[in-house]
């Protein structure tokens, strides 16, 4: 299977997210684990909270965005690993029963400058949730090889 | 039980983080819910990659970073929440076997404009190895309640 190089993400290009039904029993599951805050573990406390209900912690949203992107291109791409994020902005709570989707967005690729071959393509993440509303907005750049060659002329 | 408040985050303050040790286990867990990438899964693909090994997602190391905190200092805290993370760099590879430490520290303490009696706390997190060497590096503002009756005077 031929993978998506670094010349198949021009600035502009878009890549589908989702979508993902979040539910209370994985919210629950992935805070006991992670994030034992009392908003994210029960529906009462959440109500109690500034979050108004049952809300996934902001690193579970973050890990099933990740989860988005492996499904939507990046298994399907030969990448090499990200170096981190640029920042990652968790804009209204994720409730238990919410479905999120959203989008990639290529905003920059330029050749890695240490490494021949590489490139490093920086993107723009939307995660909405059903009603539309932007929940978690990010940006980071991923390691991504070049088509076979191209680093000859690079 | 008297919880920590804003006014107990002054600038310079340090709180540890782990240690936790990282099981192939766990690493593979993770990664096949959340971030199915080969080095992430399988020995031999780590060592076939540039990660040189079984390798933790950088979620998953960031997902233990948010439970290190919970253990150190923020299931203790009035918090009100995180709007995000500025930023997070994932300086070299969490391979199976290490065993992860770190601290949180206090770099900026103000009030919040738009909510009378929220502290807005900003750290600096470092997550090292075994070996002392910086795996992960990040910042991030919370949002913590002030000493009951300061928002009076604030």
């Amino acid at each position: 299977m031929t993978k998506l190089v670094y010349e198949d993400f021009q600035p502009g290009r878009e890549f589908p997210l989702g979508p993902k039904h979040m539910t209370a029993a994985e919210i629950i599951e992935f805070a006991s684990e992670f994030d034992p805050q009392p908003m994210h573990l029960d529906e009462e406390a959440g109500r109690a909270s500034i979050l108004g209900g049952l809300a996934a912690s902001g690193w579970h949203t973050s890990a099933v965005f990740m989860r988005m992107m492996c499904d939507s291109y990046l298994l399907a791409t030969d990448a090499q690993g990200a170096p981190g994020i640029d920042f990652m902005e968790w804009k209204k709570p994720v409730l238990a029963g919410d479905t999120l989707s959203g989008r990639s967005i290529v905003v920059e690729a330029r050749a890695m400058r240490s490494r021949a071959g590489i490139g490093i393509v920086t993107f723009r993440h939307e995660v909405e949730n059903q009603r539309g509303e932007l929940v978690c907005l990010s940006q980071n750049a991923t390691m991504i090889r070049m088509r076979a060659g191209a680093e000859v002329s690079a």
